[in-house]
């Protein structure tokens, strides 16, 4: 295991980006975006993705010089077309348009269409939530389906991700952020690499029997919803938001990719800003109260294991495994930089 | 067990609440709530809530005369003051502000104070998709807690419960609705009278240990989110939507009740109503063409069993037990209402 300090993987990220054709500010979103998803302790949407994004520039599913913009607009929404840009920099444009809207009207939604991978979507929903705005984000299926509907026997829905995040003025935000199949892809991709049984009920085989064989997965297999019933209703959701309503189907791209769809309020729309944040504590603290169950230490707040391994991260620096590394310094010769050579 | 067409028992709710104290109009709304309630096949929301609810009427929990108002309005958001009307009466008048807001504005956020018992709250996202807005509407703690958090060895969390209608033109609204606990807390209530155990992985005895027995739950046990932290933290952004966000600590009442958080925008907010509408179709059948899974005739959507069992009820009538039509009997002649001269 190798390990680096987040500020010279930004660089490094920065500038493989940057010759790979992105604009300096472009090539830093995506660094600061990458970097921050270590941190939170999601390595799997880190680094590791430099080479399928650097794929995905000569597959024309990004368009590395191409910018969002702002197709259709009202006081309360936006419809933004991505335009195949950077995954994170079309995201952070239509949270910066969420942000602006929610804050000088108190509600809006955003369309977003044509935007590649973006990652983690808690990056997003917690840079509203640093400017006390209450967002709600969610992703449909992209590429190929795997997952299956509850009760059926074959995928038509991707991992569907939704985040909320609730601005929190004395500590990190409130975050929900997870994948609406059981498991998420990359989670299936690492116990691949490392021979590891999937935990029970995440995973059918290409015949629809339970499997915990990640191996079934690539052969034909797919994964069912979290919670049953529950988990499946809002992958639903996801799919229908992120899909008809956002309007993805009228701006086709090279690959079959869902669109995003945002909501956002500020938070002091009801009350003061002062009044909901004294609230916002005294719930809080209610629920850091309750005493830890059996294999708990405590009661984490949903964001808060993210939290704290970004404050740990900070300090100790961050675990690359050698093949990633490996994988990244072959990506970054690609476009002709020597990572070894940036300090 | 007894079985009455739908058009009876919405009389019998009428007249108890009138007798009660609400006007005729009140009474309506109560009565037609309840009974969709049944018709979707969700016993525990119907008439067995009425002895519940005159008992509030006496205990100062509701108050049935009390008309809901705006405290607060801007064109995108209000605050409603519920005043602890009939919680029925309460959710539809800020349903039909946040419908009137989204169809004028396209998006809004509504906040509900003082209101008394909802019920289920499909039967107000849905009244929202009848009018081609999508609806979100969530609710946090109410009364004594009952479900632990994620990691946590007592309760301080609700049953809290959420749920999201996506306007359908061509058939029933998609419609998630669900408690973020692993159980409805009527699901226990129901298992306990019929003596039968409860699925593994819901409940926690006193000491916090797991159980099946619905006793438990009544001799201090409690509930644990479903789908582990996932579910949890569904369930943490109910509470603080519903709770700090919307303000409900300055609106105290005679118990402790969470106020209610909606979201609301027009299903043509992105694109032409037409366009959505297509895009909505193809996407469902996308879905509903998966071949059923072992032990399943079919893939249904989020909210189509409750619109079969619908269909199915206003031809066959509904079902009610001896035991909870006697205590409907006894709760209308409480009120000076002999049910059985109603026709």
């Amino acid at each position: 295991m190798l390990n680096f300090p987040q500020t010279k993987l930004i660089k490094i990220v920065h500038d493989i980006f940057c010759a790979a054709g992105a604009s300096s500010q472009d090539a830093s979103q995506v660094a600061e975006i990458l970097i921050a998803n270590h941190l939170a302790g999601h390595d799997s949407h880190g680094i590791l993705r430099i080479p399928e994004y650097l794929q995905s520039i000569l597959d024309g599913e990004i368009a590395i010089a191409a910018k969002p913009e702002i197709i259709q607009e009202t006081p309360t929404s936006a419809v933004v077309k991505g335009n195949w840009a950077l995954g994170q920099v079309v995201g952070n444009f239509a949270t910066d348009i969420a942000i602006k809207k929610a804050r000088e009207v108190g509600v809006c939604a955003v369309s977003v269409v044509q935007a590649a991978h973006t990652g983690r979507l808690a990056v997003f929903t917690e840079r509203a939530a640093a400017q006390d705005v209450v967002m709600f984000m969610t992703i449909g299926t992209v590429d190929r389906p795997m997952t299956a509907p509850y009760g059926g026997a074959a995928p038509i829905l991707g991992t569907n991700p939704m985040a909320f995040s609730i601005p929190n003025a004395q500590g990190p935000a409130v975050t929900l952020d997870f994948a609406t199949s059981a498991i998420a892809a990359g989670k299936i991709k690492v116990a691949k690499a490392k021979h590891e049984a999937l935990p029970p009920g995440c995973l059918l085989d290409k015949n629809g029997e339970p499997s915990t064989d990640p191996n079934d997965f690539f052969n034909g297999g797919f994964m069912v919803p979290f919670g049953e019933h529950k988990g499946y209703a809002l992958a639903i959701i996801a799919e229908l938001l992120s899909g008809p309503l956002v309007g993805n189907e009228s701006y086709p791209g090279v690959t079959q990719r869902s669109g995003i769809f945002i909501f956002a309020l500020k938070s002091s729309l009801f009350q003061p800003k002062e009044a909901y944040d004294t609230a916002l504590q005294r719930s809080i603290q209610k629920i850091k109260d309750i005493p830890p169950a059996k294999g708990f230490t405590e009661v984490l707040l949903p964001g808060e294991p993210e939290a704290k391994m970004a404050a740990k991260r900070m300090v100790s620096g961050i675990d690359i495994p050698e093949d990633t590394w490996e994988a990244v310094k072959r990506a970054g010769l690609s476009v002709g930089v020597d990572v070894d050579q940036i300090k």
